[in-house]
């Protein structure tokens, strides 16, 4: 596995390897089993997985924890190399932006739903440094969590409309034992916030089934958020139900639901979610 | 030559010629010398050449002249044919855009300059089909006129920030005879207005003549201004000198000077530039 910070560095290794298809997984490191699905699944489908590893100030807002976000590059580079990546990018702040042009890319309506709300211009500048990454690697496909659904929902929507030449590949969200949604975030958490977190995956759990029994929106979310504030002590930021990838109020023609949300901790704002098939059900 | 108006055509022909050096002249049509130029310029670089031709609703204005824009696609494809153009590529507006995403590209401090004040919102329109277009045919080099200084710019400016991997290529103004940059409004012109007009040009170069003598940027402007006044009935929109591509006040610093006015005849506004290399003078 090599190892490269500078864009031209990347670039040189890149033309080497110029007829080869390209998986990439872009990431913030502090790599967990979330981001090795993806490394395994990259690694499985193309001749070169690039992994980039950038803790991106563009997409943490003002009162965010960019400076606290957890960092292990050594661990991170020992999971790369063991899921058999070809070449991690792990450039600095400067490197990817080297000066301010003025011109930005603005998600508009579907930022303002869910974790949009709360985090005013994360999505801009997550399509903001997306956009620099699928420009340098040019990916035949790229690689991202379900467990962030409104960023994937995001990202599916901006590579349809401006033709991006790459293929989004959703992977499913992966599960502590007792089904807490693993997350780099999840290391702020109390001992007892940590047995609480289990039922923001319960509530949604719960939630769906009663949606899938009744076809009752306004119950489904009621219930859910009845078992958070039941059983944890974190303050509830949404608990939604909407269609995907439009994010928009469920409707008949509506083929796929989204039950999220998201509950502050302590130190932690964790996210869970559950896509729904709609026809299948 | 092939012509084709849809993306599947476009990507299965650039498919067939995937190994090849592509040169992209991204047009709105009713071509003239200037895109003649370009279209010569781009068939000398590279392997397979492709001409855009859309009318970009996208980037005029509610005011601004979509629907009398000229058109002549039959004129169109023989001057592309004589050029040695490979590929054509002359969608409709429902093909490129589809459906509204919501998500834009805003250009910001670099729009609010020259052009810009006076069209809100049309270099955001400018990148939003550059975007689609170099993400659809991923040129090695594309190919604009300077003539359009301030798009170029910020084209410029944008590729450099978001590492689009495309050459931007400048190509320097084709003028008639008595030296009126050619351009598809020109035949807006009336009789009377078609001769002031050659006076866009003098004026440019009386100021940068007075510049290059005194270092004086007013004293040129006002110079530059008072020839147009005198000399046609037009009203002048702008008429700066601006550092390139930052398009800021002038400064020690600057490398290259762009001197650019803008000036709105009965039925067509029309501009002009003069760009300088500081060093030379």
């Amino acid at each position: 596995m090599q190892t490269v910070q500078t864009i031209d560095e990347l670039k040189h290794i890149l033309e080497a390897n110029k007829n080869k298809t390209i998986g990439l997984v872009p990431t913030m490191g502090y790599l967990h089993e979330g981001h090795q699905a993806l490394l395994n699944r990259a690694r499985k489908e193309n001749d070169f997985v690039v992994a980039t590893i950038f803790v991106n100030p563009a997409q943490f807002g003002p009162n965010e924890d960019l400076d606290r976000y957890p960092r292990d590059i050594e661990r991170d580079l020992k999971i790369a190399t063991e899921a058999g990546v070809d070449l991690i990018f792990n450039p600095t702040p400067e490197e990817m932006y080297p000066f301010e042009s003025g011109i930005t890319i603005q998600v508009g309506e579907l930022s303002t739903k869910l974790c949009g709300e709360s985090r005013p211009g994360h999505f801009d500048g997550v399509l903001k440094v997306i956009t620099k990454l699928f420009n340098l690697v040019q990916p035949t496909k790229a690689y991202f969590g379900q467990k962030d659904a409104q960023q994937l929902a995001i990202i599916e929507t901006f590579v349809h409309a401006y033709n991006f030449p790459v293929q989004i590949v959703r992977v499913q969200t992966v599960r502590e034992g007792d089904g807490l949604a693993k997350s780099s975030r999840n290391v702020f958490l109390s001992e007892v916030e940590r047995a609480e977190a289990i039922h923001l995956h319960k509530a949604l759990t719960l939630a769906t089934e009663h949606w899938k029994q009744t076809n009752n929106v306004d119950e489904a979310i009621a219930i859910g958020k009845a078992h958070i504030e039941e059983n944890t002590a974190g303050k509830i930021d949404y608990f939604e139900v909407v269609t995907y990838p439009l994010l928009q109020q469920v409707s008949e023609q509506a083929s796929q639901l989204l039950f999220a949300t998201a509950v502050f901790f302590e130190k932690a704002r964790l996210i869970d979610n559950i896509l729904v098939d709609v026809k299948e059900v």
